[in-house]
């Protein structure tokens, strides 16, 4: 037996405390509280996982590690920690993932043109694997053995945060709070909060209309209001776009400068990879791009109805597009089209770190390289239009595309004997099988 | 040997006329004139292809039977059968295919979801399968042992139409003009013109800024103007569509029916395919929908720029997604997903004639069945934004989706579970590989 | 919410029986009695499976419904109907699946060459789609509102079961009493076999070397001894072939006939698909064919070793691969061959009734319609090599394929062409890339 | 333009010699005589390279330069040197390249388990890039403009050739005899030969009963006396392996090891690649493995027969799959098997030196880092046969796969979640649309 250690057996046990079913929690507890001795939540400061917070305390009766990560999702992180240590929590970590979030996450899926069911640039997806990694990290150095995190047990965000700390640390214990405890309505949430003294905002009373998920890729809204697929969403729910209606009369142009596949200046202006990413959603937000309206199949075996704001990733998938156009080849382009997207859907499976995930990315970065040069897109309501493209890497010959004087680059009677040997199989084949003649 | 018969060989044959070089033309054109009795040509009635009638009876010495289609370019054809009568053509065939077109080949093309290289809606490549076809079967009909079309030795349309002769009558032979003659400049084609009384329009005397294919999918421009792939092209080129800036201010919504993949009826009205398809075209003309603007890869090896607009096309394409996401099963979807880029390439490259396109064809029907309901599109200045969906068939449920009670349907318990399995490979493998701890 | 009945709730709920924790059972007893009224189980008559009957009589105090297949696994059933009526079932089916195994399962299976990790013939896996099949039209038949198998909670079949249970009957209830009971060793199985009467085979009563699965397609051998994956097994342990070593020193030749990728005669005779198999296993057995010692990767997420013999299907697959290459063109080939490893990953998961299955088995389907002929294959000790191979559609065509005069068929100044226009997109990227030179 | 140079004009032009067809040759002579200064023959030293080398000299009044590699094709190559020197030539390339063969060429493509049509061990197909580029890199040291070969017009080497000279030198010319001269049966090539003192023998008067091609990797069978695929091929033929029937009848047991999928050692024993591929087909040969006789697709449009001796070639790949069997996690061995036949297909057309083999290559090198260990396999009279396997980064964890106690590593229940959350999409659309019930 190769490696997997005595600690990770208790985690994986017949009795092991997350699959006992409600009703026969309650004596469980204090093995419960025997069986994890420091947790780290990914903490977002919210009522959530502030009941989470106290639930775990509680529950587990063990000390919780508070992890709250700045990927780009608007908020004030301060307010996390002020609850937290009122909370009692001593090892609080805030930390501003951003740049790695856009650089080793975001980029890399974009080389990738991910778009999964055709449709959705995965922005809530390609964030979960990077708090994964880092709550796992924080667990080393605190010596935490369990984690923890605050989605529920219908959605694809639990797969995605558990697949990725089981990946990167096999032993670790995982409490996934929503599979487990019995305040499943909002007014039993509600009620514990207030028996805990946990502040409830005056927002949160009432039956929120949707549920939201934000980073620096974009915003999600699901769930309540949205749950009719034929019903069109209000205007009043998007917050990081106008719409297409509202965008100026005027259209904007902009130059994206790629290197390796990598968008790396805004109109000759040399940016990092969160900034340019902001500067793309503040181009894209103003004019009214990036908002897509969806029903998605999830890992856990629904169709579930999202709206999505993506207005930087949106320019930046178009562009890319436009960038590898001239610059890969036809058959490396077409071999990335192939894998795309089951690229796609192992991010949205929450299979970052993963063998096949990594060796995909593996192709994808080899035919990178000379994915380099200047595209041009025009932003108008809602549009993202390619206008130009150049690269000194470029694939494209203007002489020998031209259907004048070649200069003797491309030989016309060639064409002749390249469909001869290509029709060859199917001359033979018709023989027998294409009754028509 | 089965069945390759005795005057394929010839057509095969290592001193077949196609491959005799320019400056060896002369000596050859009695052995032409004997290898050919009768050739269908694929003739518009515009200048290029009347040059080539009078070509190929001057060099073949042989009848020459024309066959002009209606796809919906737009064009009168009664010109077409004038001209032709004018320069001796006994057997005239003009067809309207704007059904046929619609219901067999874009069709079944748009089930797939085909797009080229992420962005071509292959306009031209699927309506010259239909045009070897007819050609084929007209000359079978009128007892020719050649067809011939009007396209260049240095683009795509060359393949699709001889693959698809070929496909079709193995044995046909085939006079492919422009890699055979001397005429390659238009001062050339025009002083031939000229001396054959056929009449060059006043337009045709300069260069053309760009050369244009039309069918009901589609109009593309290619060459000239276009050949900068950094210029962005004058808002004056296009025909179909206004612009994005000159389409009104306020939104059409409209509701698209589907039955098994296919696009029925408009806001309730059924309508048949050409029809249906002719009526998307004006409502997404009206609204500055369907323009893109690409460089792609050509089957015989050059990187091509063109410009297309595809106005109902567009709105039919993200109408079908938004129909299959709620009525496909998920991992048919992903199937339809993963071999959609291969058979994009199949049809681009002329393939549609073929074994391979077939199964591909066969495994995307199989898929449609269900894909049966109603999408609701808005359409405003160049975006097509979906509001809504609903099917008999829909897999939505939206009491599982719920986050709030789903009456038992699912157990989130279950996640636990399903995580657990998911990630006991990960957790053996990261014991080896990932090194992070 | 489209059609999950009341009764499905009860399954899926989030306190259903099934997913109570071991030492949470006994209270639930009475609950269990008042969930299930009538279940149907897939009954072999061996000492588990008999366990099982009893202790689903006990535990959920329910009628037992036996079904028992003649799936070729070569033993007496009419026993297991005696130990049956012992056990006080009334109602007991007994059906000879043969026929439809191997016509409606194994066949279209073959014609996709399906090949799990490049080595496992599937055997197991083809299997029990049917068996579930069966045991939901039982249910139906006798009203039951459940079913139950007797595989454990580690392997596949659980899984093949199950998935084929619920595709089938989207509401019925499911035991899998491995999953549920604490008879979680050997000697417990005894002690309540003893204590209720059931006869325990003295065979049974030491550890067994190794757990056996078999149907007319295979036996595989699984387990215990075999779990050291550097030891050979025994040769004692095989039962349905010889070693190579004791084969014969004559080769046997036989001619198999293919009718639309179905092998329809042996030596000219014609057969019914369960006589043909049937045939093919005893030719393959006698001269040592069909044996492969492996570690394969589990759905649930293992690696497991695991030794099958299948020595028809050997034979079948060999021989219609060659039956393929001459009637299948290159790219249906070679689409088949791209998509095959899905297809064996399907079947081997338990997604036989799914339709992304139903998919890929349309394309296959497709392909097969003209692979019909005649295949020479000898078969001496271990080795099946093809011979010969011959068909009325082969799209082998000697004159084409000569080295010599070919009479014009093939223009060989075509090729020069040809492989220019393939090489365009190459030229034009090293002057880019390849540094060489 | 990007980098296309004038002289490659020359060789692209409308009235290259190349295409001039073979009657219109003669006046063209001279020409040519001014389009080559000095090329690059791939000499084999045999009589029809032999006939090339003058006819290049006498044809085109060029320096000719002879390159010979020794690829373990088992042939001396000092005599082909003497009869270059006789010929005139002053520049003469004779290489050992049997490390960088099997090094750089047979192991990657083995590390990729690459199989042709499920079929063919791609023996000769993946030396020719090798001969390719040293041509090139020859071409360029002695200041050649054009290289040449002695493939056929109808076969698969002419492209396997000529697309790596293109890709690696993008201006080169090439000459390919075959396709140009008039020598086109075996009567005018041996008139030409002794007219030009050109020695032939004996053996070469005669129909040769098939051509042959052999390096370290495998010999192939093809044309004449094999072109019925009905006809089985004669003993007399093979000359790499015994047949199984003549083998010994006690089998030899080896045990293979590898280091990040290539391997390394035999019994323990370190070795180069060649040498250790050297031993294998000894081995192999001596055991009658590794016999293929198949029909093949060819890349040109015909099919054709082939019979080919792998014999160290087919022990590596079975002993490969089964190392990758402990080693590899299941996705990323799945999504090698998905990936291998386009990879074979790559190998098959020639297209070695393109960017997408080489984005393929990184996928599979991506998977290979871990696939270290020994695999023991036995040679028996045809077989190879795994006999166990074990590494030290193994993922078979006997104690998770054990039916017996797992000591908790491995939850049954989970299974049950497992399973239910996979079904629950088959689940939803079996309501709609599995009608059985």
């Amino acid at each position: 037996m190769l490696g997997l250690k005595v600690n990770q057996r208790v985690a994986g046990a017949r009795a092991k405390p997350a699959s006992v079913p409600a009703r026969a929690r309650k004596p469980c507890v204090s093995v419960r509280a025997a069986a994890v001795n420091k947790v780290v939540l990914a903490y977002s400061g919210g009522l959530d996982t502030s009941i989470i917070l106290k639930w775990l305390q509680d529950t587990y009766g063990c000390e919780v590690v508070t992890f709250t990560a700045d990927l780009g999702q608007g908020e004030e992180l301060e307010p996390a920690r002020a609850k937290a240590e009122k909370m009692g929590v001593k090892q609080i970590f805030i930390d501003d993932l951003r740049e790695e979030f856009v650089r080793d996450y975001v980029f890399p899926m974009f080389r990738a043109n991910a778009l999964y069911e055709g449709t959705y640039l995965l922005g809530t997806s390609i964030a979960r694997p990077l708090i994964a990694k880092r709550q796992i990290e924080i667990a080393k150095e605190v010596g935490a053995d369990a984690v923890s995190h605050g989605a529920t047990g219908k959605g694809n965000d639990q797969v995605r945060f558990e697949v990725g700390y089981y990946s990167l640390k096999p032993d670790i214990k995982v409490i996934a709070p929503w599979r487990e405890w019995d305040l499943l309505s909002r007014t039993k949430l509600i009620e514990y909060a207030e028996k805990n003294g946990i502040p409830v905002p005056s927002s949160k009373r009432g039956e929120p209309p949707f549920s939201m998920d934000a980073n620096l890729l974009h915003i999600s809204y699901e769930g309540n209001a949205l749950e009719d697929p034929w019903a069109t969403p209000d205007e009043s729910m998007f917050t990081r776009s106008v719409s297409p209606e509202k965008a100026p009369d005027q259209p904007t142009e902009i130059e994206l400068a790629f290197e390796k596949g990598n968008p790396v200046a805004i109109d000759g202006v040399p940016m990092s990879p969160a900034t340019l990413l902001t500067k793309l959603n503040q181009l894209g937000g103003a004019n009214g791009i990036g908002r897509v309206d969806l029903v998605e199949s999830r890992f856990v075996g629904m169709k579930s109805r999202g709206v999505y704001e993506t207005p930087g990733g949106t320019i930046l998938q178009v562009a890319h597009r436009a960038m590898e156009s001239i610059t890969l080849d036809r058959e490396e382009l077409h071999m990335k089209d192939d894998v795309m997207p089951r690229y796609a859907e192992l991010v949205y499976n929450g299979f970052w770190f993963s063998p096949e995930r990594e060796a995909l990315q593996a192709l994808v970065d080899k035919t990178q390289e000379y994915c380099t040069g200047v595209v041009k897109v025009k932003l108008y309501k809602g549009n993202v239009t390619v206008c130009g493209r150049k690269s000194p890497f470029s694939l494209y010959d203007k002489v020998i595309a031209s259907f004048e004087d070649d200069k003797g680059l491309y030989n016309q009677a060639d064409a002749g004997g390249f469909i001869k040997l290509q029709a060859l199989r199917l001359r033979t084949l018709g023989v027998n099988r294409y009754k028509m003649l």
